[in-house]
């Protein structure tokens, strides 16, 4: 294998359309990126028989199981030690790899982040962040965080995700001083439950550029750069938004099929710029949800993707690996440890 | 004023458009309903102004002060005893009305129904439902609840608004045995939070048709007729799916505008096709969200809303006063006061 400075372990094996599409994107990745090596897990003769192009900076391992979609996260990933999700996260704990890419099961691959690569010292809750469009400006991408690793909330996860958010939209977004709001049930300073006032006021004190509360209504307007959610509130919101899209979309493909001749015209004429719509909302164009607080990157892309979306996301976790995001929130952990860790005055709830 | 057997009493005063948009809906639902007597609380001169028929069955009730959108409810509630609101909701807890209706500050009126009006005795938390359209079944409504009265849950508030709905989506929706599903992080039966984990199997005990979770991003899709959620992430789902769609919409419109002459002419053909869709998400052809748990009928419709948005809200709360709703409710929790008021082991956060 080439001498390089990173490689991305790549779970072979995870996804709607694993192997193939993930070979794909890694041999597409693996060509863009010639300073990257790459190590594929997996049955290595299903990954070989998609390999079709000999790349010095590729490796297949051979793993022999797989981690299915339905089955429960840490169970799965404490009794399939040879699984292409375990084997792939061993060798970043390992040092054998720099960055982990799986499109299987979310909390399989969580469970491997947190319990084989680590918690960074000081993270009290690593989360899962995402980013997701400007609907007013499609090109702006905000941040989401937590969208759903952590079901429990206390106050102090919510600052932390919001500092960690912050290193991730200035460093990889290349935003300064984004402005960070809370995912609330108001825009007033008193609104929410216990965690969310408690919340605001720890984010409001914080070096952060805090803004107030965001409700769910004005996300996609793209005011915030960077949106701080419980990770319950967080999940429903997001996939509330995914939701709805793909509604309106499959409706208005209904009306256009089922509708009169005038109808069936426009929807023809319009079609390429529905489809340029479309394309902002689409998950193959954006990254994966990156697993923040653990100590490498680690990124999770949509179980439907396509070889596109594999590269897009390997592009991701080379901008994380080049950037020393990991290393770099790692060092400002250490040494504000106990700004970070700010004690919240304990009510029962926190 | 004519003798009938039930008064609806209206906040004339709230709303983006009072009170020109509240007495126009109302001298609708007047005429449309001659066996209802409606009370319009306001600044009388303002009301009187648009009250443009001559209907024996419309009184006007003075009240000077109005409680403005972006009043803290309580405060507002306590110190404006001669507002619109106040006003109304003290004659429906006298029995001089038998329901209420407001387009104003939603928090207000929550805290008025409250605290006037009282809590059904044995509900813990009165609650915000609304009903929402299923994408695939365009005439279906489906109810959710809450939608953000409680940013604070217990696992046995969550059960109480299954309950409560179930009494809604049978009378008012006229569902047999309606499905009802919870609004959570994921679809086994494990996945939540403490509360949900609970709220499943308080729900699953009880005699509801109860079948498991359901998430955010199915909720359009109409497979439940109740999803039950907690009020912060209900809230959050709700708001999510409404932005989303708006943000669709002046999206498609901003893409039509800009687009070359065959996107244009493409958007002309379909625009009938697309207001049609539209209609489905539509405020003002729903009714508003209710207040459930408190001694009368209680309707909050939006605060955009027009006068066809105020004639219908009026109308669902005929159906609930006719169909004996709240009696009903009522009878049912003083005679399972033990069941419905299950006792939950205490973990410290119930």
């Amino acid at each position: 294998m080439t001498k390089n400075k990173f490689t991305i372990a790549i779970d072979a094996m995870g996804g709607d359309f694993a192997p193939k599409e993930i070979v794909k994107g890694t041999i597409a990745a693996a060509k863009k990126f010639p300073e990257l090596n790459f190590k594929l897990y997996g049955q290595s003769e299903k990954v070989i028989e998609f390999l079709t192009d000999d790349l010095s900076n590729i490796e297949v391992i051979d793993a022999r199981e797989i981690i299915e979609m339905g089955e429960e996260p840490v169970k799965a990933m404490r009794t399939k030690k040879d699984s292409s999700l375990v084997r792939a996260a061993t060798d970043v704990k390992n040092g054998n790899a720099d960055a982990l890419f799986s499109a299987g099961n979310t909390g399989a691959l969580l469970s491997s982040a947190i319990f084989i690569i680590g918690r960074i010292k000081g993270v009290l809750r690593p989360a899962l962040l995402t980013t997701l469009p400007s609907v007013k400006q499609p090109d702006k991408q905000w941040v989401l965080m937590d969208v759903g690793a952590n079901a429990e909330s206390k106050s102090i996860y919510l600052y932390q995700f919001g500092i960690l958010a912050n290193f991730y939209a200035e460093k990889i977004l290349k935003y300064k001083k984004p402005i960070v709001k809370l995912l609330n049930n108001g825009s007033e300073e008193d609104k929410g439950d216990q965690v969310h006032k408690e919340a605001y006021q720890l984010l409001k004190k914080s070096l952060l550029n805090f803004q107030g509360n965001i409700e769910a209504r004005e996300l996609l307007e793209g005011q915030a750069d960077i949106v701080v959610a419980d990770g319950f509130s967080g999940n429903a919101a997001l996939k509330a938004t995914e939701g709805t899209a793909l509604a309106i979309f499959s409706s208005l493909s209904r009306v256009i099929k089922n509708g009169n001749f005038k109808t069936k015209i426009g929807g023809l004429l319009l079609k390429p710029a529905l489809k340029e719509f479309a394309k902002v909302l689409d998950y193959n164009n954006a990254g994966g949800a990156v697993i923040l607080g653990v100590n490498a990157p680690v990124v999770k892309t949509h179980g439907s993707a396509k070889s596109i979306a594999v590269t897009n996301t390997i592009a991701q976790l080379k901008e994380m690996l080049d950037t020393n995001l990991v290393k770099d929130v790692t060092k400002y952990v250490e040494k504000h440890e106990e700004e970070f860790n700010v004690k919240v005055e304990d009510n029962g709830r926190n």
